[in-house]
């Protein structure tokens, strides 16, 4: 690879253009506070999808959808034989969403497909911009479903038996809005995968960096607790005599602080839901149930918080009297990403003069998914304030642009440019 | 006084009587679990209330009404011009109540009478037994609410206004049950009060004790607090950026276990109630609002814990970078009791042969209002493993029949026997 043609080297992404079709596509699910709402196989997701395709075609490519509604728009390469670059994102939202989370990706990888029609370059493996089905799952679970469908974590069938809310399956929604693709066998080969998305975090704005260089996707434990007291009138109940819940909760929301704090700086661990029995302010709480959320770079320092949790919960159980269950529900593996193509994106930020630094990401991304079956990398740029999954989610036109350039000339480092 | 005639001393009350007593009562209002559910001024109300004056007419009593619905027996002493000798408690019921709590110090006092009746005994003061309105405050709020008049904490106007959640006030429950007395003027002076009551908590138990000798009723302090930080992403955002408002409510729920700890015996420290914002188990909680309860048995213990509650969330808020709102709602100073009528427990208690310790009460009783009056002491037993309200609360009759024998000479001790 590394076929860039020296003519390229000037060769810049439209930030106006592109800013232009963040916004026109937010116009489909745009609520009154700013944002969007526009849920995975609804009504506006086909809008949005129509849209997509429109413009996608508008732009020279070929698109097709696969059977879990993920659709590939494809720029021909001069050697069609090898696998495409790809790029992609998703633009299902939350229900209070926002205008650049996964649009911000599947846009970036329109712009690269414009810019290169615009100026007329030509690459040698095959261009695909890739939408991503319901990355979300805020309508149906689990969430990243169609990377995870292609990615094989887990089936089409699973998939597509999930029902909404309203008790919808996936396959009956994909059928109403025509999004239904063709069931295998073809198989898709990728050469490469590019995501750019905002960071959803206030790392790169804290240290004033314009584009995050993604290493790696932390790895996740999710586990459910309960302790088990006893519940008995705060009054006339001697502190020594207690079994209070809610005290040995606090030990915990302390300890995993701690778990987390003694591996920086990657190292996360939170307490997000917590219930307290009876709740009531005179009673001595009884039982309490809390979710803990652990994250890691590696598996080495994951199965080592894991641990340490483990411990914790043996100390907190005797030294407070309680019960404590602790059960684990989710695991998500760490995810590195593939280092050459991590080097492109360092190279290509600093070649472009970006101020870059060397970011995780804490959140799943479809990007993690896909690389578990190609060379994969992200590109981050911030967002206002690190918010994201609301209505207020806000990011710089100049930033966006510049992930895009990075974005544009790492694919074509890796897809090599036919002079 | 101190006049107890010899031939008195071996003078017991009827253990069975009394238990009798009880269950019969308990059969108003009684629920599948073997619990009662008599909430202040219903109609089961009602039907206890007449159960109970039949009894005290039956046994001799002239019965008086106040405008608050208290009930007042009273057995005539040789020397009506003294105040009375009064004992009593409440027989309104939690909605999942016990068949012991407040019935217990009401049936007490009957059985004080009857025991005088049965050995033709002359007491040189009245005695009287009385029933306090709405001790629980279940339905109606204030707490203690006919004790409360009587003692003078609030007007008897501001109590007959309170409403139900209904939209009943007092003054109609009261009407509609034909316990609203007629409106003062008469004075009802007290010659000193003695109320039995089962501990509602395990420390007798623990001890092994039938009496407890109670010194002082708690002090009380609550507060509302509500801790602000900044929600976001459990995954992107580092440990170092966070404002956890979880984290921080956990330090303080450590600090408010420390307080209480720093003075024992009988200082107490509880949060009750916890409520987290967001409450999703991978976004950093952005607020959460929680209750604290202080309880000590004086008031520059309770003075200093209050001190150090500030300064902890002081320090807190500084530490943790987040907001804390600390607001006191609730203030019941604490309340010592008489110390010669204290002492006439315990010597009778000792008399009698009964194990006993000092105890504090850590919940409030209708004694406590009336302590602020009348010379006052409260005479504790056990109930099985301290749990009280709750239908499954439970005592033994030796140890209620032990407590209304201290009663019975506490009071004649007091009211004086005439020869």
């Amino acid at each position: 690879m590394n076929m860039t043609a020296a003519s390229t080297a000037t060769v810049r992404s439209n930030g106006e253009r592109l800013w232009q079709s963040l916004m026109d596509l937010a116009r489909i699910g745009a609520t009154p506070k700013g944002g969007v709402c526009r849920l995975a196989l609804t009504e506006l997701d086909r809008q949005a999808r129509d849209q997509f395709v429109r413009w996608a075609e508008d732009a020279g490519c070929s698109v097709r959808v696969d059977a879990i509604g993920n659709i590939f728009a494809r720029r021909a390469g001069c050697d069609d034989s090898l696998p495409p670059v790809m790029t992609g994102s998703h633009i299902d939202t939350q229900p209070t969403g926002g205008k650049f989370d996964g649009n911000y990706g599947v846009m970036a990888g329109l712009e690269v497909v414009r810019t290169l029609n615009a100026h007329g370059i030509k690459t040698r493996a095959p261009i695909e911009v890739a939408v991503w089905t319901n990355e979300e799952g805020s309508r149906f679970v689990p969430v990243m479903m169609g990377s995870g469908v292609f990615a094989g974590a887990f089936t089409l069938e699973h998939a597509l038996q999930q029902r909404d809310a309203e008790g919808v399956s996936v396959s009956e929604a994909l059928q109403a809005i025509g999004y239904a693709g063709p069931a295998g066998p073809a198989a898709h080969p990728v050469g490469a995968y590019f995501e750019a998305h905002i960071e959803q975090g206030p790392v790169l704005e804290k240290h004033d960096k314009v584009i995050g260089v993604v290493q790696a996707a932390l790895g996740q434990r999710w586990y459910d607790v309960t302790l088990t007291g006893m519940e008995a009138h705060a009054g006339p109940t001697p502190m020594e005599l207690r079994k209070d819940a809610l005290l040995a909760a606090s030990d915990l929301i302390a300890a995993v602080n701690r778990i987390a704090l003694d591996r920086k700086p990657h190292g996360r661990g939170t307490v997000g839901q917590l219930g307290v029995y009876p709740n009531s302010r005179n009673v001595i709480p009884g039982s309490v149930t809390m979710t803990v959320d652990l994250r890691a770079p590696d598996d080495t320092m994951l199965t080592s918080m894991d641990a340490a949790l483990k411990a914790v919960c043996a100390e907190i159980r005797a030294g407070r009297n309680v019960g404590i269950q602790l059960q684990q529900v989710v695991y998500f593996p760490p995810q590195p990403f593939t280092p050459q193509l991590v080097e492109a994106v360092r190279r290509n930020a600093t070649a472009l003069g970006y101020s870059a630094m060397d970011v995780v990401s804490g959140a799943g991304h479809d990007a993690v998914y896909v690389a578990r079956l190609a060379p994969t990398a992200m590109i981050f740029v911030p967002c206002a304030d690190g918010i994201s999954h609301n209505e207020i989610e806000d990011a710089e036109p100049a930033h966006l642009e510049a992930g895009c350039n990075v974005l544009l000339r790492a694919m074509l480092d890796t897809a090599g440019v036919v002079a």
